[in-house]
């Protein structure tokens, strides 16, 4: 009788047969303003019963996909080495087993934990990230391990000509300064999209989308929103053009269910996963 | 002392005198996400307040106009054949004193019971249906009578040809393929009423609106958000124009006032029955 | 790895080995006043991670208890005997399986479909029923079946002289009148429980907890808050006592999150639920 | 087809067949902490719905008394002397016609105009006032007009000896010392209520109810919520013992909706409301 | 250690140093449909924490401004003679201190406080206007101080020729055609601007802000939401093109916290107020 | 100018002159349920407005006492130890400069950094803890710094028979057998306290208060509600009897405004800390 548990979008296969496997990350000890990340997964678990398996856009169905959902790791808040190594094993693990992992956050630090499982399998990783903010610190009060200076830890992996950031809309002087002279920073909008895909090439890339890279009219349950970003559309676009990448890993990070009374930003992380699932899986190979 | 009791829109017209009658219509029994929209009409009687009578867009004021407030329907929740009986009868009594009614929802499945009693008085009816959903399921959980199911239900009483639908970005694969061969179904936007309105001639129409066809930035309060939807411009636009065709009655649903903590959606929805209202009323006749 | 997923105050027990079944039935049609609560077992779970398994109280620890978790029935809206049909296939299974359920409704009215599915293999069942409500009206608006009428179709068949009614402080005078006249009625709060349970003596008993006998102070997160009801340890010191007698069946009733902002309604639910479960489940023989 | 508006606990009477007249003054002009109780006669008029007119306390309902529901008035935000000499008008019309005014505030400044009227029709009136706060500064911040003053005001114009002030626990020391030495000022709960009874006799008397009387726990929804208050069953015993005096108007105050999301202060000013109309309009001379 | 308590951006500057002056005016006693922007101020103050200090709009930051954070003024709600003279006050010491203020209401009538000090300084000071709704009533409910007749009030000191409005989208046919009439009057959208600009020359110019002539989908939070707004980024471009005036004062109304649980309207404001300070500070001088 | 900046219930002594110092400590890093702890000094400054400084409990007022407040601590969300030894650094300050340092929280965690200054200058202090939770585990998920884990590393630092805790009804079995057994644990409710206090004596005080001691009833804002709690009068009078200790360090934890729509936690926290400042303050010794 355990299969009545709610489950993301709907996904109900077996973790062996799965292609992709989505697991919650429910981490949120290092943000820096507002916290509650850590309820993301639930909430979108929740609140997939409000949202078809069909996507008109693609005109294909999750129903048609093998998917697990692998429900949520056990963090321990306000240890964030800790909870990275969890992260990291975790997906190393999918990793390891062929799959594609998508991590739901929890704060962007998380993506961290990921990128390290991934780099180390890939060692000619790109990151492709979506997000208003630069998250290019070098550190934080600080500390060097937080939401605000995650990328730069990605960077400390990656090194130079492999993070392409999209969107980008807040952050400090020096940040917008040191991401345009070490990787690629598209400022406000999606719109330098095709030619950072035409720089990745083939090489394999982990997604990291920041919902905030929307603007809060979409997406007002976050954490710290950031007026002027990106209409729904223009996201679903990008990431409908994304997807023709070789994508190796992904995650969907910082939706705040507390500052999302109405629902509608957790509708927008819903569709936003569900469209990023059915275009990485069933991707036409282009690259 | 009564007169102080607050009306829709400030319209406080007498019945006999009225050329539309507008009347709430709660009822959620079937909805099949987040149930409320029984609370519409209430809330946008209180929040009429907030909005002036005259429209700067159309240059003309519900003070000149002879409109009504029916108040609510009683209707039993729980008992959608009895609910839509009561709807019906109602409908029809207006629609026998000449007049035409405008109903609120309400979940969408209301729309059936004013259907049907506009049916028996023009066998020609047209139904134009701006939406996010399909609604165009044959049953849902085995049930035929669902919010879900709404616009089938209208076929099984108008048949082919006669239902018009825009704005549907939701639905299985099965309804979009259903709702393009009986009828005429514009995907995602409301771009396709020009054709529309050109094919409905001079047919009289039943214009009804789920409000959730607006993206959920600028309508969170409805019970199935779903991202992707339309500005408020174009629907004020679509709605101008479509006011040109023969409008027998009309209802707008979906106003779900419990996710609509700061009384956006409601000041939404107060605003497009102003315009539809004062168009349908000043109509010039050009079908 | 899909134990990660949240269950019922941790309870991961296998429906073979589980001596008590909670399950959630998600259904709320008939509420007349303020829809919501099917989304009670789902917050139940979510919010399960703040509530401790050991009781102080009793000094017992739900680890140590076999209980399932056996999720959410998946019923229609809108349709009431469809879906008391369901709940009492459901239950009369588990009951059948030699096990006792433990219902997470949803509106009071499920709790018929349960006890039908209990008088069934129990002829001489007993029904103790907390309440700020009668529930005894024969109809609401002309319809029989509704969270207004419920114990009185309970009563159709148990008949005179099986149903005790506490906390009861809302109804009309004749419901009043009837509850005195065919069964067992206190008024106001749960005072009456010593004598109510003498005379059930060692018969089956069906409990069933309409959660509003609280005060809404303890628990405002429900439909129909009603001034002037219990506290939050009158309910609990009166669960323990109930539960020596020889309760076959139980459900806990109309808590509704979206009334319920700051959790704290959702957090009383549960540890209702935890002590109701624990008492049940260690009983100690004495009728 | 008007009839359909809501009413105030669903009270139907005409004006004129009328013994008691309940009416909205929603003024919060001079609020000094958080303004809204503006919305509360609304609030109350929606939710209506949830309550039964059936009293048990009393064994007594609404729908045998003659009560009619005067709408709200026009109050112009900002000019309290404007607003005051309204409400004055606007009792004085209803005591004139030989009935018994109930007013819903709004602030608690609203009493004023009342009390004028009142005071004008019965010169030896005296002023029975449940409170959290004093309300007896001679100014706020220069100006005389505020809810803060409102007792003091009361009180030019009845002077020593005939206000009755219970619940109070918060203030300036020199309020209470001021309060003790002109009237009669009982701090904490209503535990002199007995005495004051005593000393009013067969005057008559306006009962003036703020709502914050209560402790925050059972009523949140308000302007400043002070802790330490009284339950519900205390001031509802305190109400139906009031109600043996010769009560020739009354008013309940400083609800304020959008600090009530549970809707539970809503309900408990429909219950107060409920009780006190009943209590009045029946009530036994005893004194 | 005083220097903890938070400041408005983070501005620091002490009042001697400081070019511009920014404080809060907490009143919002005419407020004629949902008061509570009383509480703006203090909540742009709190979110600050969520924003940068630089902008990369600009590539400007903060923190090489001397700007001063002069806390709120303590004004007498509900009586806006008192409250406006006391703004008036204030304003006219920092003008006359020789430097510019930036006030952030309040409802919109704290701004003729500001003006009435302007104006007396500046003789020829024009009024530039972005909001909703046209303020331009002669009087509201009789009453001539109100924020919907400040405009109006503004016009009584500075006369024709003098206001600039745009944005506007609400309010009484006949205020459209007296603002047309008696200053410049541009509806819907900020598109008139560059010809506002053209005729304002090198006029000292009042600038104030209704942050409701944004969308409410970008700007939910505040009393009188008024669908079909502008996008957020078409308010920074005008608000960036404006600032190459010769700006003596300005303000920013209109956010109602309350009305706001995402917070993300506060955060527009925020950065609104950013955008606005970093081109006032430093302008380049054009006209 | 800066004078107008809020701060807590109007305290404005400046440091120097102080006796006590209250600041915040915004940190949540480890709450392991629901975060948001980090407003609370912030609304409690905000909400100041709201609370008279006058106790009519005490007959004093704050306005008579020399009392600073010193901002809140910018602490490095996610890092404990850095944050815990900032706290002590601050503490140890304020205690060495002769004053009473009382500290808002935040998380119960910061009790250890505050602790381990006062334990630092009072070699033989003891610990009054009122609390809902044990908070005595040796570890949460493996690590030994988290807000269920502090008052066990208070105990590494102060050995037993120093730790008084009062009002516990939530933990784990084994933590309720080790408070019992190595220093003092009342269960359920604040009646051990003359007994605690008995055995106090005369020896220096840290007094920490966990705020969920309430019943969520009365204090429903806060990360893990428990139902069963004291209501506000028995910790009012609690608190008093306190205060006759020789308190050398306090502080008040847990209050989370996120889940405080109504704004009645915030209000019970200011009060329970007016009350607390003015009896430490005005201690009459008769230990």
């Amino acid at each position: 009788m355990r299969e009545n548990l709610p489950t993301i979008l709907g996904c109900t296969s077996d973790y062996e047969d799965a292609k992709i496997c989505v697991f919650g990350a429910p981490f949120d000890s290092t943000t820096s303003f507002r916290p509650g990340t850590r309820f993301a997964s639930q909430h979108i678990r929740s609140d997939s019963w409000g949202l078809e398996t069909y996507s008109p856009y693609q005109d294909l169905d999750l129903q048609d996909a093998k998917i697990c959902d692998c429900g949520d790791l056990e963090l321990c808040f306000g240890h964030p080495q800790t909870a990275l190594k969890q992260i990291e094993t975790h997906t190393a693990q999918i990793l390891g087993d062929g799959k594609i992992p998508c991590m739901l956050g929890g704060e962007h630090l998380v993506t961290l934990g990921s990128v390290r499982a991934a780099a180390e399998k890939y060692p000619n990783l790109c990151l492709l990230h979506f997000d208003a903010h630069t998250d290019l610190r070098e550190d934080y009060l600080g500390e060097r391990f937080s939401h605000a200076t995650v990328i730069r830890r990605c960077h400390d992996l990656l090194g130079d000509g492999r993070i392409f950031q999209l969107g980008i809309r807040s952050g400090l002087r020096e940040e917008f300064l040191w991401g345009a002279e070490h990787g690629f920073l598209h400022k406000f909008d999606l719109g330098g999209l095709t030619k950072a895909i035409e720089r990745i090439g083939s090489r394999p890339v982990y997604f990291t989308i920041d919902l905030d890279v929307l603007d809060p009219s979409v997406f007002p349950g976050t954490g710290t929103p950031e007026p002027g970003g990106v209409q729904f559309m223009e996201l679903l676009t990008a990431i409908l053009h994304a997807a023709k990448l070789r994508i190796v890993g992904m995650d969907i990070n910082e939706l705040c269910p507390v500052y999302d009374p109405s629902g509608a930003s957790t509708a927008v992380a819903c569709k936003v996963l569900r469209e990023l699932l059915l275009a990485v899986y069933f991707r036409k190979k282009e690259c």
